[in-house]
């Protein structure tokens, strides 16, 4: 079995029937399995996780883009997160018998149909980007829906690469990509002092010169009297948890504080976790194969 | 999907085409699947590990029994293994969506037809066993072939659970059992002095005052020059890996040794390594349905 997960991102945070709507389009497509939906009131936005065999989600996907194009409209649209679409970005994220490479044709399959039959312009971004100028989605969506309104068909950097030179007038635009899993991951520090926690969050992060696939903040838990490190890790293959969390506890001891946890927020693949235990337990010659689901499942696919 | 694993080990070391014979009569039960076989000249012993659905795997090791007893013959048989039958122990073991009840009744609906059809006779061990001086295999087997051939029919503490009260002539007796999944985990020394790997073994191991859970000697590795603790984790979940693992280290600390590396033989389920990530990273709260492979598990489950 193939399984590609696709994380939509709508710009819709305060009505929950309209987003039901929205979701129950995707989920419509047989072999579409809802695993997650997150609204945000301040951010007026909402984070939808579905997953399935490629076909699958790629069809929904599309629905989700569509019924969103009808419902949630960008020029009265507030809220404290960016955006420049109904849909503002929908990510491909291969998980099990699947390449990036799949997902890029997946995000290209996409693009050219939401350009092409919803007439909203597309961008590609991250691994699907045809520019390195697109990979970074914060660069893509510079100007928002507002300032892309006046940029798109007039400034040539901003042609989307598919769909009409025009931003959609109510839909606006969409970035569409593949990117790696991400895994949510916090670090809580016994300390009451927001400033430690940020300087570790720093020392960590990729445009501070730490790990490459890490972002990273400070934080107060207030009702814990304590900081937290959080974090997302945007590639846990190449920048693994076991390496940040130690890093963390290192830097943490420069100033006196200890780390008393930390949190996965959401989901996490297994293998991200067997790392660890590899990592941890000096494991010689370790092969994924000997973990017993994997060896299962692999049978699965003969 | 339900899935039980079993390891019947057979009294045949030598004679791979017997080997196979047996293994074919197993794998031929439509669902069984083969995940392993080992056979060990000195032993004069094989084990074989299938898988399946509960009633696969039920059928699949009574075929492995009754073509065993056709094949070979405990009354010429010599190894340094402790041995009493053709098929000398059979136990099954739950994977997933099975409880150890599950594979008590297992066993037992297994040991009925071997004591009835192949009039071997059958004493239940470990979860399955039906006195506590039975849940230890090496008791149930003392004696080996040649002395329960004497005891059995005089000594009513020797009584089978099923099948006749006289041994099979040339099969001999079996046991049969349920048992949580075994891990084999061996832990590499720097140091060259047997007697330190022996001491560790000795600190760890139930029968000295150790884990409940774990079975431990100590090697030489003479083509590394180090010593090892070679571990059975018989329980993962009762005395887990990294407690085991930490508790080494800190004893090899005592004679100035350190682990140099440690290794899974075989097989491990993903649970056993994901608690030891949970442990290092000092995780809050951890769900074993945040591991993405679970919850794609438990819908299909549905």
């Amino acid at each position: 079995m193939k399984l590609v997960e696709c994380v939509p991102n709508f710009s819709e945070g305060r009505d929950p029937e309209k987003l039901d709507t929205i979701v129950g389009a995707m989920t419509a497509v047989e072999g579409v399995r809802l695993l997650d939906k997150e609204m945000d009131a301040d951010h007026n936005r909402a984070v939808v996780t579905i997953i399935g065999e490629p076909e699958a989600v790629l069809e929904g996907a599309f629905r989700g883009i569509e019924k969103a194009s009808e419902l949630v409209d960008l020029t009265g649209h507030e809220g404290e997160h960016p955006r420049m679409g109904a849909t503002d970005v929908c990510p491909f994220v291969p998980v099990k018998g699947v390449t990036m490479d799949d997902c890029v044709e997946l995000a290209q399959r996409l693009g050219e149909r939401v350009g092409g039959e919803l007439e909203i312009p597309v961008f590609l971004y991250e691994a699907a980007a045809t520019r390195p100028t697109r990979e970074n989605l914060a660069k893509v969506r510079k100007g928002q829906f507002e300032g892309l309104r006046d940029e798109i068909g007039t400034n040539p950097a901003k042609d989307p690469d598919y769909g009409p030179k025009k931003i959609h007038p109510t839909a606006g635009a969409t970035a569409i990509g593949a990117r790696p899993f991400l895994v949510a991951y916090n670090i809580n520090l016994d300390s009451a002092d927001v400033a430690i926690a940020k300087k570790i969050a720093n020392s960590i992060r990729h445009a501070r010169g730490g790990f490459r696939y890490v972002k990273a903040m400070g934080f107060e838990i207030k009702d814990r009297g304590i900081v937290q490190v959080s974090i997302n890790m945007v590639n846990y293959k190449g920048s693994p948890l076991f390496r940040v969390f130690e890093t963390v506890k290192r830097e943490a001891q420069r100033y006196g504080v200890n780390v008393v946890g930390s949190e996965i927020v959401g989901l996490v693949p297994a293998e991200a976790l067997v790392a660890c235990a590899d990592f941890y337990l000096q494991l010689e010659d370790f092969k994924s194969e000997q973990v017993l689901e994997n060896l299962l499942a692999e049978d699965e696919e003969e």
